[in-house]
């Protein structure tokens, strides 16, 4: 119990996003900065107005190495005050609940939900418990919760399904601007290209001239393929990667990614948005294997975008940007997915967990090197 | 909870395919026998071979009506034992779990459960569980739960929540070739047409010249439109559907249909299959409204497409009925759904439920006069 | 030629709505009235407020039996006033070729055009080089073509490819709010149900309490099944449907659906609003055989929801309906699209042509006793 | 004329896969060889059994600067002996003509054609006569031909629409296993990422122990973004990308990506080969902007699964690779992807076009450099 404890808030001291007491920096902060756009304020998809993360991180004994992490799209009553939405599917080897409701109706009216993959329905039922009670939502009978997940059954015991209900209601709770990386919340037990994954975040503002607008990314590594850093080929030069050794070997796992933004879009929009998120995860070398669950959920916080569950009239008006007006969010997600992705490795820590299984965390050191080796500049 | 008993018995008794005791009959003993095709032996899912279906009715005190209808695709290790299957999704509103998966991989892996809207979660945990100690899946890490439902808000004190696991597991475990229709399982609290619907079930088969192939359909119904029996505008007669008082009343709600059939066809053709049967649910006088969740599954019981787990080798040979010869399945399943529905709603019997409502029973001595009336022959 | 002439404009007189030179009847003077809602004041698609429709048909020497058929969604250009869109596809054996762009941006750009399998590149050219050279198009290098089509090669000598881009000109040219049904334009050589099929069109107009608006609907009907006429049998009365000799004889052909709508809907909801247009399908008894195209393409003309080529600025403001009044639309586009297709078979007139072959337009007279056999009531 | 033969053969000549008359190098020869898998021999579509590739190049007087690319499943009647394919649509802004058919039934009957945007139509009418008129399709009466487009309107009088019939005719008939790349066929006119862009094409095989299986790519490039040459920031080091002006200039275009494989992948699993390819995009920078046409269409040529159109019995059986084998072969498409992208840069040749236009070609010697200062080896 207090080694959970420990652990739990040493992760919590050492990974938020502007300390640095484990040692563990941010891609930026080692000078890897993909992209040709600057990020937001933290680098965060709480950049984007309104958004909350929150997380749940479970470390006990040996073989407990899980959580949850919870999305809040604004801080209030999502249910009521729906946001519009998106959902691209890279791959559908997954248990993402709730999608085709959003796909349908084009909102979310939840928070979103990460956790493991034998969790997502234990985290619907804290989703759908939580909305019953929100005051308000007294007449509510029926509940979209959009739950999404990647297996860390590598490093967790998974079967024995160690989430709890209240585990999600604090994630939930618990939500706010800051966003730990790494070994945190639904990313505690995940592995990315053989290292240690986790969760990771970035953002990317467009100039006022194309907009002024912010997209903000959350990722949930989980997945395999050739790692490639900023352009640098990590996973070549450490020979770790999918199929090295010629064999059909573990490389699956799964990627959930999450987009924020304030631009004006509709759910058409959102969808298109969400779609480019593949394109960033492919900069990273992920190839989208069978096994890997890769979803993309873009929404937006724009004010005048909301769509209230009970409308004061039929007919609302809505502030919609032109589809010729998209492309640089489009570019400004591709590499806000990626860097994110990167900080989600480059955040985590080298783990023990089910059955004594390690994982090591990215190697920083070696990584700087080969930073050097092909004259990377920041 | 003698009460329980009581009634949960008595609803089984009276509503088995073969027997009449409550007076309720089968759209086809009172002659309404929709479309050009013969039915299967039991005109039921359960003529497809290896197909069975279970239930868990729960009828308790004045609220609780609601419950849980298990499809098996076959009495084996559906883990280990994939069958093809395609989705169809009609309009998305609704909370099935696990669609994208069977979408992607194009195959379902678990029973197929139907429930009400807020027990989705539940029921995805008893099927997680329920593979998860299933004989030869001791490392199993990933289980695609595929988890329907409707709302039977109506009817049942939905946000009590009332199924639990074990509820889902006795359904599993009860699972046969015997259907009980009406209100049954996932159909003890559903309303259509604004009478009490339920869960009906049909078969075709398919003459030897054109395939001699079985389609079974089972659907949960929940929905609302205006009312047509095999052509005959009851709806209209009745003066009772959808705005019929020019008011945006309540015509939500939902239909699940799961289809069969012994046909060797792959996903692609299945979710083709499964596409058709919105036609049929057309026929009923359906409209598929916003609020409704329709979606279709169909699986392929033919033992040549069965999908190993584990297998032996990287490339199978499957049989696979040429395009060309679809067609008629097609006509089989849309006379199927209708079929089926018009079943769900003649075996329900009259309900009343949460807060003292009450969903009168399609009123079958006024259907005969209207049969009657419009010359309608057997 | 001057049969051809004599042909042409005969039909232009007998099957104008509101004449009757022919004595073809539209359904609904015969008293065949699908669904409740109430039609717009021509019970046709270009009730819809904009809309315009124009055909061009070949009825030349022995084997011509083609033609166009052109659909506006208002009468200026749409190239510069794009207006929202939606595409559902029923069953995707067809040509229709610009969808994939319609799906993604959200818009058509350009005249719908109808006409034969074979011709779809023709009237593809005609409508690239008719929006080239529109003023205010003078720089535009790119241009989406949305043309449909269904396969009349039964009738018609469709190898021969006898429609030309200035038969696509003229059709738009000729473009009105009267609209000719049955054989006529895109509809001359069709089959539909085993008789002759061709255009049909119908609307409806909701009630204030319900919105108001109109919704209108064009079918080009070449496909098969059982025919029901407003729930009664007359497939199976006449004993001709698809398999009815239990062979795997023509059951194919296609249906093209347009539906035109002004009220504010954007492109979701009109894509939603084109997946229940299959339901009215299925209600006169077509099977969505494998061999048959079926789309339908839905537009809105609503004023606030133009999509300007060149935005006056980034963001523009909608008027949207709320998914919440969305259901009413959909019960009428069910009903506008069973009575357009009973339409496209009542006005269409028996027709000989490519290898001598002879279809037979609907036995009115039959009808007409079977309306009264069954009771039907006007 | 003259001048015309003269360009016409030179490109030929020089761009020959084995040749470098013009000096221009294949990525692989100057050492970029991106990925972690081995090319086929050609390093070219044309290494996947059966496949081929014919162009026809226009260049004409000032501002004709277009063509014709065909690539052939096999060398027979392929309307006779359809291959099985899949279509993923990274972004449909685009004029893909007989998308949904293959779609819907799984299949392709025709050769692909790719041309420039307002040119498809005059190809469709090609294939439609290519196909009625092969023998053994006398009694065809549907042809749903498959054609890809980028818009190389920046160069080439798009407009003047001056691709003829014949030219795609002539495509079909020249094709064979040498496939030219950079300015050639459908390629002649195109722009990527600032520079000239134009058809590219590379191959992987995988070694016996992932199967052996051979994955050929071919593509159309014509699209922005910000370019990386196998992770070298050229793009960011020439200050020539997308918005890098700040505004929103030209960033569209398209990439049509054609997939071929002898793996025995079924429909399904050749849409998910066709969507990883995205992936391989998104590493040379592309973004996938609001007015790319991005499709990739995949097939497999594996003699076992080819679906004859008149088959001898309803079943036929076919070897299908289980999923869980695919994985390799996303790996292939996506590391083929990128090769043959940086292949139809590299080979391409600085061209002069419409309205005196000029696009460089890369800029080789400075790519020499940048890989020299980022340390890049063969």
């Amino acid at each position: 119990m207090q080694l959970r404890h420990f652990h739990y808030w040493g992760i919590i001291a050492c990974c938020l996003l502007t300390t640095t007491l484990c040692g563990q920096k941010r891609a930026r902060e080692l000078g890897i900065a993909p992209g040709v756009l600057t990020p937001g304020k933290l680098n965060s998809i709480t950049d984007v107005n309104g958004v909350l993360v929150g997380h749940t991180t479970l470390i006990k004994a040996d073989s407990i190495r899980t959580g949850v992490t919870a999305i809040l799209p604004h801080n209030g009553n999502v249910f009521q005050q729906k946001v519009p939405a998106g959902i691209f599917i890279g791959n559908g080897f997954g248990k993402l609940a709730g999608s085709t409701q959003v796909m349908e109706l084009g909102n979310i009216e939840s928070p979103i939900i990460l956790t493991n993959t034998l969790s997502v329905s234990t985290a619907m039922n804290a989703v759908v418990g939580y909305t019953l009670q929100q005051a308000g939502n007294e007449n509510v009978q029926s509940v979209n919760a959009l739950v999404g997940e990647t297996n860390d059954g590598w490093l967790n015991d998974i079967r024995g399904r160690h989430v709890q209900e209240q585990d999600v209601l604090n994630a939930i709770k618990n939500a706010g601007s800051n966003v730990t990386e790494g070994n945190a919340g639904a990313g505690t037990g995940t592995v990315c290209f053989g290292f240690k994954g986790g969760i990771g975040t970035a953002s990317r503002q467009l100039p006022k001239s194309l907009g002024g607008y912010t997209v903000g990314v959350l990722v949930q590594t989980n997945y395999g393929g050739v790692l490639q850093v900023d352009g640098i080929p990590v996973g070549e030069e450490l020979k770790k990667f999918s199929f090295s050794n010629q064999l059909l070997n573990n490389v699956d796992g799964s990627c959930m990614i999450v987009i924020a933004t304030d631009a004006p879009l509709d759910s058409r929009n959102l969808e298109r948005l969400a779609a480019r998120s593949m394109l960033g995860l492919g900069k990273t070398g992920g190839i989208a294997s069978n096994g890997s669950g890769d979803y993309a959920i873009a929404f937006s916080t724009h004010a005048g975008v909301r769509i209230p569950h009970q409308p004061d009239s039929t007919v609302f008006t809505m502030p919609l940007l032109h589809n010729d007006y998209t492309s640089p969010l489009f570019m400004a997600v591709i590499e806000a997915t990626e860097e994110a992705i990167l900080n989600s490795l480059f955040m985590a820590t080298t783990t023990t967990g089910y059955k004594g299984r390690k994982i090591e965390a990215l190697p920083v050191n070696t990584i700087k090197e080969l930073l050097k080796k092909y004259n990377h500049k920041p």
